[in-house]
């Protein structure tokens, strides 16, 4: 072995030695089974202290490099020729390289039915919150946590859903994640394989295609003017039911009591049988008191309940909640209770005092005024539209929906917005089987100026 | 109807009719089908505006109580009777009672293998991090973000992993997510269903209970003192398997060049053939330099790399991510990408700052003197139990295993220890399947102080 050695001071000794031995090694250069002289001789040999000698040689037998036999010294290890080792390539062009994700930002104005208002973020109250919970925080805030969140939080969790939505749970009932994408995913382990779910045509399509990520059979019930029939759902060879009964998506349609009451009974009619409520924007009706939940009804244990606050406070803020019947929660506790909460304690405390003094209820309070104002102006703004539109959903949720009166194809009304820089979205988004009825679309206002409205609806109003 | 409206005027009007008439549908004293007064007849009658009469009827409208049929008035609308409506009873005693979950603190000391010594948080340097964000955040930052996590700390993560651990990926392999058990469940999704999957025996117990509650179908495959064996791995009927080349848990194992090379052959042997490794405590070796990870010797992208934040910094961080070869990448952008990321953006912006400007690297120094300092203690304290037992895992992690030369039950060894309240951990509740062997047993020390450390191996001297 020649070795040189730089004394300049810029690499440790050992290091030197450790690097050129495992060098001659992955060159070939050292061979399987060959003999390495002593630490003695080569601390000797190399002038340096036989500690780094004995120091490089024992990194690397712990790596596999060499072995060590009992009074005869050190081997190179026989080892896999197959795959060359020798320095990877730094990875130089990206495979997948734009990472900024489509086509945002072509649009002048986007309706998105998917966008909220960050500007009304209640981002001082946040800030002094978080500061009162690090410097008065102790050492146990950042470690681990309840499985399904922490206790505090879900209590209070449970008052609000309690006051604000009706809904009838225990603390205990509640699991805290890190979104509804997540907990639907908990929720398949907790209902098991192989389930065969209703859903709305049309629905929102993001739970649709989670659920056929899953093993899911998806079965679509018809709808009418109150939501899922439950004559069909009957019929169907299902489970479970989805349904957004608060506001459904993207209809817009408020599940009557009557309605409810018919699903309540489908699923009082088998052991196995669950509602999933997702009650994703109830907080935003702006006609009336708020719908109370589906959950509020159920007598049975019947109702999977479904909520968010990345909706109304921010969607960075990851914090969803589902309420498990009695049942589910029996079964979650055996089976999947070893699953770790996602969401960071810090980001409960901080909720839990948002909720818990008052904060969300004020910023609810206000968002609503903002998105009411919104609203109005849209539902101005699409007076001269009423001819040749029905509008609908107009008494809750952040967008409207427009169906063509005459003979017009979606994708023609997409497309002449478009030709105007102008998105809006074709319900047929949102369908999960073909629908040959009329022509319908999306108008999202939440993300929306209220100069950005007047401009959007000014340049459809031009094109349709 | 008769009415008693309140004019104390703490409950609105309109609020007063709406309650009344609603009680009375679920009382069954307004039967399905009857009329209802007009809003004009009951407004005269109970003196109040039109306008509130108007709106509570609006109110039960939209709830589904009553229904308005044109020209000829509004009506209590049809409803499934079986159901009776009626107020659910405030949940009274808890179900499933105690959240505090377990037996904690009813041991004198614990030597727990997964805890973490919380006195070391970087308290106020995230503070300071975090005040920093919150003071020059825009509204962006509580907008949703990448699903893979923000690119920024892709971009972080990825440099770190090159220096720290020699992996070589690009950010754009990264996904960020809240924890490796919902990463996990992530991955479930990418990989399909019905994976077959190799684990050692021993191994980490909780990603077995992960598996486990996955389709896969689990095959333990024996280890020797290099980890997994590949010769029995290329028998089993697998195309996964499960390992920990860096520091195997339980066992403490390093997996040498040589094995990891054989365990690439055999992924490189089949198209679906991948390596799951967990680098879950890669930080903490006390001995030597940090060994590479075997991502870094994978030329044939079939290592699928896991490592998470929660262990470094603090189990309430839950930051972790994962590196997806190419072929998997391309997998999860065509199937998976609509799983929204689980970790705020906050969150990933702080932890950003924490990895980039250097923080995370002084506290994991910080870190390992002080575990070194513990590790080096307990081996000390555990001198005299050198006759009895062989002391293995001691180059690396945050536990030492203690294998009883003699003949001895492991549960005779937890029991004696639990009676001078010690709790320490039999090897078998790492065990996948039962084991005829030895008796061994774990003593973690991360949680630990000094004293307790004295303290804990003083009282099982006495008793082993």
């Amino acid at each position: 072995m020649t070795f040189q050695l730089s004394t300049d001071g810029r690499e440790c000794l050992y290091e030197q030695i450790y690097e050129h031995i495992k060098r001659e090694i992955k060159a070939g250069k050292l061979l399987s089974g060959e003999k390495l002289p002593s630490t003695r001789f080569l601390a000797e040999y190399l002038q340096v202290a036989r500690s780094t000698v004995d120091y490089a040689y024992g990194q690397l037998l712990s790596e596999g490099y060499i072995e060590s036999r009992p009074c005869k010294g050190y081997f190179v290890c026989p080892m896999e020729e197959l795959l060359q080792l020798g320095d990877i390539d730094e990875a130089g062009e990206s495979l997948f390289g734009d990472h900024t994700g489509g086509n945002a930002g072509s649009f002048l104005v986007d309706f998105s039915p998917y966008e909220i208002d960050m500007s009304g973020f209640p981002f001082s109250v946040w800030k002094k919150i978080t500061k009162n919970i690090l410097t008065f925080a102790n050492s146990d805030l950042f470690a681990k946590g309840e499985a399904q969140g922490d206790y505090t939080l879900r209590c209070t969790i449970s008052k609000y859903l309690h006051s604000s939505r009706g809904v009838n749970c225990r603390p205990e009932q509640i699991i805290v994640g890190a979104g509804n994408d997540y907990l639907l995913m908990l929720l398949e382990k907790i209902l098991g394989r192989h389930v065969r779910i209703a859903m709305e045509n049309p629905t929102y399509r993001r739970s649709y295609q989670i659920f056929r990520s899953f093993a899911y059979q998806i079965t679509t019930v018809d709808m009418d003017e109150s939501g899922m029939r439950s004559d069909k759902l009957e019929q169907a060879d299902v489970s479970t039911a989805y349904v957004m009964p608060s506001h459904q998506f993207p209809t817009g349609t408020v599940m009557p009591i009557g309605r409810r009451m018919e699903l309540l009974k489908w699923a009082a009619g088998g052991a196995d049988r669950y509602l999933i409520e997702d009650d994703y924007d109830s907080e935003f009706r702006f006609r009336g008191k708020p719908i109370p939940a589906l959950q509020a009804s159920d007598r049975y244990g019947k109702v999977i309940y479904m909520g968010t606050f990345s909706k109304a406070i921010a969607p960075a803020i990851r914090i969803s909640f589902m309420v498990l019947p009695d049942r589910l929660l029996e079964k979650y506790l055996k089976t999947c209770s070893f699953y770790s909460c996602t969401v960071s304690r810090i980001d409960q405390s901080i909720l839990n005092e948002f909720v818990r003094d008052g904060y969300f209820e004020r910023h609810l309070n206000k968002m609503r005024k903002l998105y009411r104002a919104k609203h109005e102006l849209l539902l101005e703004c699409l007076q001269p539209f009423r001819d040749r539109f029905i509008i609908s959903g107009e008494n809750a949720g952040l967008h409207l929906l427009l169906t063509a009166k005459g003979r017009a194809a979606e994708r023609e009304l997409v497309q002449a917005a478009a030709s105007r820089q102008v998105r809006v979205y074709g319900l047929s988004e949102s369908m999960v089987e073909e629908d040959s009825g009329s022509a319908a679309v999306l108008l999202g206002f939440g993300g929306l100026s209220q100069e950005k409205i007047r401009e959007g609806t000014e340049l459809l109003r031009q094109v349709w």
